[in-house]
């Protein structure tokens, strides 16, 4: 029995959201049915909804991948969870669960390509998938994550985006208490992981253009914030920091940034999708060491490890909430910051 | 007692090699002094001479840092070599031996700059250092290398800097048995890389532009060749590689290469000192956290950790002996093949 649902669908790459009803597809043996209560709102919605990345192929299309909600049903071989538990589904409903890195819980670099939320192909009916803007969602349960009750519900959904995504390259690159650790733009991911990278202990410094955003910045954790654009400050970090997480999606220059890096360190690029148009300078780098890296979302063990680490620090990020028909508003608002 | 030397030096960075007789330092406690057997010629050498980085304040200079010779005389506190032992000078003669990077064995990044063996201002009598394109050379015990009696003596000097190149970034990225490295280029660095990384268990392919470099390959050690102009070839290896060893001296397009690291590799620039005038594309390095670094170098504990592995490996540079008087046609040479 397939279970009908409704949402905010994109009809077109120009056109508003607007309602569409649709079915999810009846429960496979180890699928739980999730009826969704919130769901993030992220760039990557926009850019998809839009068609500015090219990879849209098929409208309509229902976009978000950071949803949070209750399970109402469960497929028969699924244990994992019972009806009422709170969970969370990102950026991934599957993925080929066979390659290596899927074996080694890396499904976010799955070999045969992972399934999106949105946007891919399901494994199972070959429909394409719908996302978390809609009231309800059939996921397989290997794809689900407990959330715990103790957080607020309403604020957690965004950390099943930006939150694995800061904190996947924190823990791969092995930030710990002591480490040095910067942030460039404080944005959605760049908050996150301001406030993830200082709960493991890191001294944290933020890179911005625009001092307004200090208060801000040290509540959120960070020690220290330098202007980038001012010559002496980036001198003053010269060479001090073993990670930066640079979390602009527009091309920018990373030469200054990464003279900040110390002997073996490591620029993560997780904003930016597409050309550098500025080139990168070998000199820094070989007289360091140094590193530019990128990295995507997490595993689903990392993710839920996310999780639990956000609840044992009581970590949300920070969010404004909207009501599903103000949708087309909030595009507008994001677009305009963007 | 100053010590007095024959060499061959630049004048000016628009003329021909010329001799030039100068004095060494007379020992200080932990000195040995040395007598040249061999030098390699670098392409480093030819672009200081000239002043290609815009680098070389002083004239004259005496380039070369790819030294063999024999300990002539001893400081009264060496006690590392005795007279008669063969020994080397690679790229550094001092650093300042107390900051962390010192502290750690690496040397080639030490805070304060290491002392380049020409080029450098001493840091025991604040002159210029002059490198080994001379009869003899004065340095601080820490700072040379033993050499075994049983390599070709003639042909070890080029470890000194294309061995410890290529050897200091396959260790640091863990290269060992079941490994796939690739190289790009097969000039004095290429050519070391494949054969150490063969060495050390990898599987070694080489990337190149002319197919009839082929035999050499395989003879050095390489089990694969890939033309990287033919698309066809390199799709063929997408997804590939652990570690790239890139060699190629010029800007170059990183894009292709890229495309062929595995999940969680990393491309290593050891050859080109400068800008890439080709952009970066985030989005393959996103999709498998692949990694863009440079290296320079080893430390001298890794120095010796390398010449002590070619030792035990029977591996010394393929060579082409020249007479020091004929220096200025081998330039010519070098600079026709760049």
């Amino acid at each position: 029995m397939t279970h009908p649902v409704k949402s905010y669908a994109a009809f077109s790459a120009t056109t508003s959201l607007a309602p569409y009803a649709f079915e999810r597809r009846a429960l496979c043996d180890d699928d739980v049915l999730i009826d969704i209560l919130y769901c993030g709102v992220c760039h990557s919605d926009l850019h998809t909804a839009r068609n500015d990345w090219g990879f849209t192929h098929t409208y309509p299309i229902v976009v978000g991948h950071e949803i949070i909600g209750r399970v109402t049903q469960v497929g028969k071989n699924a244990h994992k969870f019972k009806v009422g538990d709170l969970v969370g589904v990102g950026c991934m409903v599957d993925s080929c669960r066979e390659c290596s890195p899927c074996l080694h819980g890396l499904e976010q670099y799955c070999e045969h390509g992972n399934t999106g939320t949105y946007g891919g192909i399901d494994r199972f009916d070959g429909t394409p998938t719908q996302g978390g803007y809609s009231t309800g969602i059939v996921v397989s349960e290997d794809f689900v994550l407990k959330v715990s009750e103790e957080l607020d519900t309403k604020a957690v959904a965004p950390l099943l985006c930006a939150g694995i995504t800061t904190y996947s390259p924190l823990r791969h690159w092995n930030v710990k208490a002591g480490s040095k650790v910067a942030v460039v733009g404080l944005g959605g991911l760049g908050h996150m992981a301001v406030k993830l990278a200082h709960a493991m202990g890191a001294e944290v410094t933020l890179f911005t253009r625009s001092v307004g955003k200090s208060d801000d910045t040290y509540r959120l954790g960070a020690s220290r914030v330098v202007l980038s654009t001012d010559e002496g400050q980036m001198f003053e970090v010269a060479n001090t920091f073993d990670l930066i997480i640079d979390t602009v999606p527009y091309t920018h220059d990373l030469k200054p940034y990464v003279l900040t890096l110390a002997l073996d360190g490591t620029l993560v690029l997780v904003g930016l999708v597409g050309e550098l148009e500025q080139t990168i300078n070998t000199v820094p780098m070989i007289m360091g060491r140094r590193s530019i890296s990128a990295s995507v979302i997490g595993g689903i063990r990392e993710t839920q490890e996310m999780l639990d680490f956000c609840a044992e620090h009581n970590i949300v990020p920070d969010v404004e909430m909207i009501d599903m028909q103000d949708i087309n508003t909030a595009y507008e608002e994001c677009k305009r910051v963007m």
